[in-house]
């Protein structure tokens, strides 16, 4: 019992990372046997010694699988897998519980469709997070943190997040049956890149020119999405976006 | 016979796409049976009417496979695969020939390492790319495509380029036996990462301010492992990068 309890499989994650949020709305509608463990960016706690013992990389998310049979090339050294990175965590857990996590989220039988939900996860990375991320750190994020953000950058990250944007409208959402990225059902892309895009409801046009509704305004398909992929998600998608919701709604102060 | 040639698997590729490089030398290094089909990006040939019917993301690479199964959810409509996004395109090759391609490429029965190569190649994505291509773009290519490069776009760049030559030398190659991203042999991300570091042979510091030489000193784990890299995958990886040695010897003429 006691072994059991340690071999619990842990997440570290802090609810104003985009994608914390994403794996544990995917954790939660799957039922997956995993704890949370709060690491608050804002506090510093990402960079404490103790936590970049544990990721050195020093972000959130990070799995930790004290279960994981770790051929040791690893860098944990304990046995112990330490997994950076939210997209590679969501299909580990698919492979890890294929009894609770259905294939739509992450293909582990159909190779098409894996290379599918592969190509929009890389596809996520270089273009919807690349461009919104920037977005949300350089108008908002930075100036929370204390730190100084560059409209430049932001302005390219505007630019990067609306070329993003058509591709979904136009390419992932493209077609009758394509409701969702790849097929009609969502996949772990699917809600990395909404939970992305969430993470804009803290722009307001009047402090920093633009807010989530009026980029998305010019992309019909892809705002109807959103929507699919909450109400799939539901009532964890709305759950785990309260501290955001709350967040947004506070405004530009450093304290969230 | 004819159906075998008409169901031969193609990659569009330009060589001064450092993506494309990674999978043609990928593609080279493990005998796959894959027909190049050359687009050249500063012809605007990835803007064709002809190759956006293809690949509407207009990007290179794309593999194309007439011989894929589809469930008939994707965009293609006539039963061909055509699949975006270097990383996917490794993956889906791993799998389609696994008694070509290596398990240390990119690991199809160990669920633990996969999930290690999984996380290299997402993080290449957020990091490398994210840092070095904004740098390449800004500095040099944009300029040869004649377009307007932003140096606070660069300087972004570079600083993002920075974080992550870090967190390669103090993570992904830590301990001694990783002398390579994810264990003693190399996988689908340290070779997307040294494409993306090549690129930056066409910096020069009399006219960019900087260099790949300049860029790499502080990183002496990352020197001797992009060495490595290459010495893993010759002749092919000389070969395909010839172009571009050729395209940064000649300086910032618009053509290439």
């Amino acid at each position: 019992m006691s072994q059991q309890v340690q071999r619990r499989l842990r997440l570290y994650v802090d609810f104003m990372s985009q994608p914390s949020r994403a794996v544990i709305i995917f954790s939660r509608c799957n039922n997956l046997p995993v704890e949370l463990q709060l690491v608050f960016i804002h506090k510093g706690e990402t960079r404490s010694p103790e936590y970049l013992a544990r990721n050195p990389l020093g972000k959130v998310p990070l799995l930790e699988d004290p279960g994981a049979v770790c051929s040791g090339e690893g860098p944990e050294g304990d046995g112990c897998l330490r997994l950076p990175e939210s997209a590679a965590i969501i299909s580990y857990l698919s492979y890890k519980f294929p009894e609770l996590v259905m294939e739509h989220w992450y293909p582990r039988s159909d190779p098409v469709q894996r290379a599918r939900v592969d190509a929009a996860l890389h596809w996520y990375q270089g273009n919807i997070r690349a461009g919104a991320m920037r977005l949300s750190f350089h108008k908002v994020v930075a100036q929370r943190l204390g730190l100084q953000g560059d409209e430049r950058v932001a302005a390219d990250g505007l630019k990067t997040l609306k070329l993003a944007l058509s591709s979904l409208e136009e390419y992932w959402l493209a077609g009758e049956s394509r409701i969702f990225m790849t097929g009609t059902q969502p996949c772990a892309a699917d809600l990395l890149c909404a939970c992305e895009l969430e993470q804009l409801r803290m722009l307001k046009v009047q402090l920093h020119g633009t807010s989530l509704v009026e980029i998305l305004a010019p992309y019909p398909l892809v705002q109807a999405w959103r929507q699919r992929v909450k109400q799939a998600c539901e009532p964890h998608y709305s759950d785990v976006h309260s501290v955001l919701v709350k967040a947004a709604a506070v405004g530009p102060s450093p304290k969230l």
